[in-house]
């Protein structure tokens, strides 16, 4: 691969990548729509990350369907998919590790200690190896694009990180490998989480301000699913994951819930300029 | 920077870095001289690396003279100097970090704590910044040379270590930026580190394999300075750097020594291999 990558790059082409854990959905496909117009060559890679897994977590069940991701990316124009053994990407006796302090230990970090140093020790080798000039990653995980952005800007890798929206099935839900882990009452009880941004965002646009009433009103929308037991809800800077009072700057309103065992998550993204006009992106 | 080495790859040219902080002796230029003749394009870094450095160590006061710097290494045939300003490679409110855990805590990571964590963030950056195909360090420095080692082989940096012989005074003293501190007599008392690890290598050549006699011998002969103080003396294992009892594989004898206030270090390499001959390394 990276003699591969080197000869691309002495030709002058430019390479685009959109990492993955496989057991692709719309969401990772929007993102390969995006990135193939920005790039000449477009590289996927599938690898379940298990460093990014704490010890109680479902590394091992994590689905995984090697033959029919392959299928799905070329079709949609992918040109290299990098599927490497966990030998090749973790050698014996390994013990360097890339961290962003702070940003990964608050929200989903605090949850799953050790995820985020996972993700971007991860995403370091991934760059090394296939030296993208730019990578794209899902609003979805919005915690993770935001390290990431800090931690290419911070080790100064020469790459874009670029953040695809939030790809919804038809009642909201936000598409996630780990939705096949939910039974069918579970499905339903887990629309919940984009209704309550779907109220929060409607309360911002009536004027609310005040982060506890809006995050008081997501609580009371998860709670009424049986199934359902709410991590955390949480308005915050969208700079530096510090909760916010008000509404104000860029800010990121996140959920994280258990459906039954599964952990999903969602978020919503507000941007309130000087003059107070509010921009919702996504939904 | 990194537009003018993307161009450099572009045209397949093969970059070789040599990382210092500046105030250069003939160590350093030794280094250049090895990477000339092994690169296309040679880029030489200087810039004295604030997170290396404890809260009572000698940032403020290390020596800095880039003038003649810059004069010294383009008349050993450097291409390029690289010499950012701190604020460019720290940018406000930095928070990423690569480690390499266990390695760094060892040896001088004992007792300077966080110092290889800056080590290794540093070299990323730069790695990051100037895509270099490989990169020299000075085997006086060893531990760090090993950590890189490592950093690079489970990073999957696209970088090759070398590692140059350490360059000595007339009289054996390792040289160093830091030599400068030393006044008359401690200069002269500084002599002490070379004659303790010469010791040791006549001892081994000798049949001595009992990592404990080498060691009190070492420390016999730094003791026997009036103004030196062991900060420690070591045989370690070359490769994982844990302390070995007796000489047998890659062996690192390492010492560490305050004359005065000044830190130094030094260090001798055997290959002991498995018919037990002896390859000493240096001196």
């Amino acid at each position: 691969m990276q003699e591969y990558v080197r000869d691309l790059h002495r030709s002058g082409k430019i390479i685009g990548l959109v990492p993955t854990m496989g057991f692709l959905h719309d969401g990772h496909l929007s993102l390969v729509d995006i990135m193939r117009s920005r790039c000449d060559v477009l590289v996927m890679s599938i690898y379940v990350n298990p460093t990014q897994f704490g010890e109680n977590e479902d590394l091992s069940r994590y689905p995984r369907d090697l033959k029919r991701d392959c299928s799905l990316a070329y079709d949609h124009g992918v040109d290299t998919i990098f599927h490497p053994d966990s030998g090749d990407l973790y050698p014996e006796n390994y013990k360097t590790y890339v961290t962003v302090e702070d940003l990964s230990s608050k929200l989903c970090g605090a949850s799953r200690p050790g995820h985020f140093r996972g993700v971007t020790t991860i995403v370091s080798k991934l760059f090394n190896i296939i030296r993208p000039d730019r990578a794209i990653f899902g609003q979805k995980d919005a915690q993770q694009a935001l390290i990431l952005q800090r931690m290419v800007r911070d080790l100064h890798f020469p790459v874009e990180i670029l953040v695809g929206p939030i790809t919804r099935e038809d009642d909201g839900l936000a598409m996630s490998s780990r939705n096949t882990y939910l039974s069918g009452s579970e499905r339903t009880q887990a629309t919940a989480l984009h209704r309550g941004l779907t109220r929060a965002k409607k309360m911002v646009e009536s004027g609310e301000t005040d982060s506890n009433i809006i995050i008081e009103e997501i609580r009371s929308v998860l709670q009424e699913q049986p199934d359902l037991r709410v991590d955390y809800a949480a308005v915050v800077n969208l700079e530096n994951l510090e909760p916010l009072s008000r509404i104000e700057g860029p800010v990121l309103i996140a959920i994280a819930a258990f459906v039954g065992t599964t952990r999903l998550i969602d978020n919503i993204i507000i941007h309130a300029d000087e003059t107070n006009i509010i921009k919702i992106q996504d939904s």
